[in-house]
């Protein structure tokens, strides 16, 4: 209920078109109502073209498929992260406009236009963290930013990373998908002037600690301007760097 | 060296104003300072105002003040973080335009007018979080942000937190402080639209571990759009923040 | 052996009806036997209709058959947790009148009418904490008590919960269910009246450290009145909800 | 705002006795407000003496003076935990009819009659759990519950705590306060039918770990019916045993 | 190489039978062959009938006959610990005197009468930790000691361990085996005068971490006498009571 | 009370010296009372001279002074650990008699002859681990052990524990007390056959996590017949060790 | 770019043989290109018949193949690391004179001459550390170094180990690979007078942590000399201990 | 003894000059007086200057003047770790020849000539580094090395860091010391040929967990040729840097 349709009830109300107590029962449920609906409104002007989203790791196809329709009734784009390439057959056959990004392992329902949500760079250490990096990059794109990938420029080959350092110094906002000792995110922090999301993967082993290391080191980066996301959150720090990146002048 | 001074020195050189041994030699070194030089250079547009930082938990009152000095020299602002009212003493004696922010512990140097970097909203859980809040307030407003406090509006209380949504969603990029559980970050990412920088803090006792347990707690938050920074790292959260909401159409 | 058969057997060694041996004997055991049976009467009278339980996730369908039936055998009521629902076909197969509670993994075999035990609201972050949850909601059913199930109303979508709040009001005992940062047990322990039992479950990845971001977030909880049980320990929530919710007033 | 008031605002409304503007702004900000007000509401009937609480570790005697005066002005009952003799001695001095509890470090401030919140034992495994255990049971006396202390019957002279058991199981929930192994829970658990409170503390050293080993004990604990609290949270396990123990039949 | 020996030598190089380069070299390696030939001379006279011992979890049924054969070819006893069924089914048929105890896993192939090495009570506190206990009892008794089993007197039921009490206060030596919380170990040492050794299990979930809450717990036993072994290591248990119990007068 | 006692009370009852209700009312308290009763009865023969034991860690000099007066009322011996100087000081103008273990820190008072109570050998790493292992020599000493130490033989000299093997293949059972990487433990129980009790202390710094990391070792051990006790748990380790001495042949 | 090219282009532009725009494009691009080259360069010398290496574990034989094919193409010697069998069968039908290290589980194809890189020896405590120990042997092996290997001599039976001494003593660098309680690189660094690089094994159960526990010990060694690498990471061991045994005099 | 002095034992043993019961009494003890020996005989050469160490942290200055002296005794070089300047200041007026580092917190004891031991380069990615920098860099002097000091080039400015490669590139053996996220390692890995002898810091807060997290990040590392000591352990580091430095070509 926005103020315009209050004022409504509240003229019905003085025009004794609805008695009172069922004006109090609508109002009495309002605050509730009206706390999402503030939400809802406060987000559509600047979240069209934004995606729904299911988490689909711990769905079934069949959960998927369903959710997905539901979701995109209305016309908007539609996205499901962590999906196998086996659930993808199963949604293809279901939804056959599902696009599927097979290294983000997600499936994507674009059904609106995208507003330019600005530019992100996708940077990772290694190739075994290009997995969650691509996830980032999907969802950075299909939330509308314009996304470059740098892969495989880890620290310790610091000059390619130096020698790909004028794409990078172009986004809005930076992406460091790292595992092992994620010295990455440190040396982007220092390098670029764009905030820098840092994904820490769990890429490694034995002291790794399933990805602790690494999110330890980003968390202690002695760089300014690095926000840390979940281990292997590839969705979170794609999602947060349009958020960042979008309305940049 | 940027490129014109590069030119002049190929020009100079095609002059035989500069014979070649010393242009080689003044070219050598030119990749290290160059990066360097790149930098700044890059910083330059968009730092303006910014103020260099000095990180003074571990530095003697002589080493601050003799440290601001230099780096005051060129007629910036400077600031230094985790200062005792005992060193601003000291500081105040020798650098007397310093000024001294009791709450947020930070001493600064202000001599250059700042831009505009947009709108911080700085909102705690506690009223024992507030220490660390400062110093994320006060270091995005010596950044040029301009930042409305919005605190002791933890969950446990959650419409007080509500109540103060209109300020909140005002700002182009959130700061939530929080120790104990640290669900602030996750309530507040789900209710705004601006990217949220989640600082965990120390407060509490027993199992949280030292602010482990509010870190855990928004490196997991089910929300969207937050990145987290170390534990009490206000500084980081308010650099950040303001790296974030700069340039916000 | 009570009061009343004490004295019995000291009346019959007075009346020479057993001899001093024999009586020496028995009582010599008694203190360990009473003790066994002042707890087993201490609880009969609050017990009744209590079923007994059998802990399956580490048993065959044999030996659960077998443990089924010989509690079964006084005509009370038994339940056995963590079944797969393979184990509950070989079940039903020997125990014809057991029942399946397929998300909770719970069989149960009830023989016997309960008494009225309170109630219970058992409520959830995410659609993924829901096993946890219908373990502890049947649970307290099983017990006796009458259970609401307020599902998937977590804290990133605070609206959702708030416009379940009456119904969640009117429980005796609050189970809070929810992985990842496990904020719900704080907004919970915020908005009503009734002890919650907060239940952290391993829902999530990365730093979640499978369920421990979620169990210190509960154990560190700004709210007052709020009681954590192991990770995933929807039975032991259950149990102790109801044992909370039970003859309240 | 209650239902009384809408009703009366509508029927205002109605009898043009407001404009819809000025009802509409009211209504507008109902919301959040009313949230609270429903709190506040549905806390009343059952909340009848039960104090203010000030959380004093983290605040100086002078705070404490100023917000003990701001929420007693209502007549109300107020409690500060963990304040120091020298607190209570500025606080006296100020407010002379506190009453300081010196092993539980809490001030109280006691203005309003207390109905009965039914009956909570204290059991300590040592010593020197007892300062938490005073916490716990100061705090349940004063919110109104009848507290039986049994202190110093650790599990390894268990005779100690059988010979206790009498007085334990008249208790309507009971509190269990043990550093080291923390067994004192999983005993009490397997011996009364009251919920138990389970308090880990920092008793100990070495591999106690600060008190997780209890801890992690107490949330392992092989017997039903046991909540956790915070390490040494004293308040918090007194004020969840007062909720569970109040209104019982 | 003893004293016998070197005197004998030392003659051999008076009476010119042997010259000094020989002798010399011969002597010049006498150090580290003598360090071993002490420590299993010094060995032999309580170790009569003790078994050689192979850990048989990391090796190949093959490579477990192999090693067998060659320690039993003195005549000597034999186990392997940690061996599946089907790892037994491939010893039997080239060992047919090997036994299989199928509970502790282990194999034994006995060909040397042992000498009594005390009693042993080996006690679990539920009927997960019985394969531990197992592996501990049957090592006890392959050693030579006797052994008590009491299983199934965890501490949630503390009557029924205290029903049991007389046998296990025949022991020399009691080993303690549980999970969850490990509470028996602090029980036992309060009760018996026996040395305890507590083998934690990794029996439970969640915040059982694997075993390490009974670890801690065990560690910080509040009762006298008490020593732990690594989580599940039944074997060592076992070993280190017999070296206990024997020669107990 | 023991089997001729309760003879005796039925034969009164059967002579009706006493009549049933006063028979009944002593017999119902019996089973605790007897639960102790047995405990003492059954450790009398073996704990003649055992001292009585005070942990003076969190007791002030007062307190140790009136606990160890009503100890020592029987004329047993008597025993504080952890206690400083200057408690010693305060201890010994009241109990003139009390003796001071500087490096032990322990106050002793020997009022009764002890019987032997076998060999002990106390053997360290470094000079550092040396208050934690007269802690324990001293404990074993009360207790009624001869004891020998065997100071800084630390594996990185393995030569200078070789050099001492033959003093420690003396003792009835070994305390290893090591900080750092804690190897001793294993190295010994490699090169004794009597069992080992392994005492990890907090010495060293960083990685060494408290005297986690020795702990570890401790427990992880290649050697057999290692039993371990919390870090810097001299007093736990001397008791255990006589424990494991006493009644050896 | 080396000084020798870098004057050439000047030469150029000073003869007008190219004109300034270009020699700037080739200048400011140089720093990053020159870097690289800079690091090849100094490699060059001492890198003679170094293999380039694949990290086998997270690829496929396809990529294997393709990569190796790749960097074999220049002449020079590859290996891969972490590649089971099946993978070498695909990769041999492709690369035939490609061979494999079973134990190791590394594929080499060896195509220059290896210039001597000194002496390693690789020390394990266990049998079950071998295959790491072997991947760090052949690793020097491949790399140039002669290996000597000594296996089994673990701490709990030093006379093996003593026994071996005089081949550990020859080596420039000495690899100690153990898993459980890690002693051995303590015992190692404190008989030798080489490095010592120290390779915690994941080898062990329970408190081992995953090879925490013997990371931890290496970590807190309290023998000077010994230098930790990751967890298992035998390929890393051998890397470091070729490098430093090398152009040793 | 060594092998010229067992022939002349052997000798006399021969020629009657010693009877054969002295010569068994003295062979008996060599095993162990040998492996000493052996030891500090294999030492000799290459350890010519090297100084006697003392650890200061947990002595006094009297214990450490006491042990200086002895260890002075003979001439050779002696030096003390983690000495303050109050502890340094009575060492001198007993030691007037000792010379206190002050940074580095070491008093030295120079008596003898050093031979040379190869160049270190030692490394530091902050300012508060320095102190742990300084042990290492003036242990590795005092052992022998030349010392290159490349301060404050952590990767947060890799300018900085590239810009100091030559000097670091000089060194036998690298030293890089680092808090915080401990990136420095890595980055120096890759751009150096010589062996990286890592050291994490403490320096940091919060997450930092005391060193942990530039502990795990070193043994991370995604560079070959880095081996890690303890957190702070400065010495150790220059310690294992001279035996990597000394004997290179």
């Amino acid at each position: 209920m926005n103020e315009y349709e209050l004022k409504q009830l509240l003229e019905a109300v003085k025009n004794n078109e609805i008695d009172i107590d069922e004006a109090s029962e609508r109002l009495k449920t309002m605050p509730f109502e009206d706390l999402g609906y503030a939400k809802v409104d406060h987000h559509r002007a600047l979240r069209t073209g934004f995606p729904e989203v299911i988490f689909g790791a711990t769905k079934s196809a069949d959960q998927i498929i369903s959710i997905m329709k539901k979701l995109a009734a209305d016309g908007g784009n539609v996205m499901a992260t962590r999906c196998s390439a086996d659930t993808f057959a199963k949604v293809s056959r279901e939804i056959p406009e599902a696009v599927y990004h097979e290294q983000a392992r997600i499936i994507a329902l674009m059904q609106e236009e995208r507003q330019d949500k600005g530019r992100v760079a996708v940077v990772t250490a290694g190739t075994s963290d290009i997995p969650v990096a691509e996830e980032a990059a999907v969802t950075s794109e299909i939330l509308g930013s314009r996304v470059d990938r740098v892969y495989d420029v880890g620290v310790a080959g610091i000059h390619r990373l130096i020698a790909r350092l004028d794409v990078i110094r172009e986004a809005d906002a930076v992406v460091a998908v790292a595992g092992m000792e994620g010295a990455l995110a440190s040396v982007l922090g220092g390098l670029v002037d764009a905030p820098v999301v840092a994904v820490p993967t769990s890429v490694g082993y034995g002291a790794n600690l399933g990805g602790i290391s690494a999110l330890l080191s980003m968390l202690n980066s002695c760089a300014n301007g690095v926000g840390v996301v979940n281990i292997d959150n590839g969705f979170g720090a794609g999602y947060l760097a349009t958020m960042i990146a979008k309305d940049k002048k």
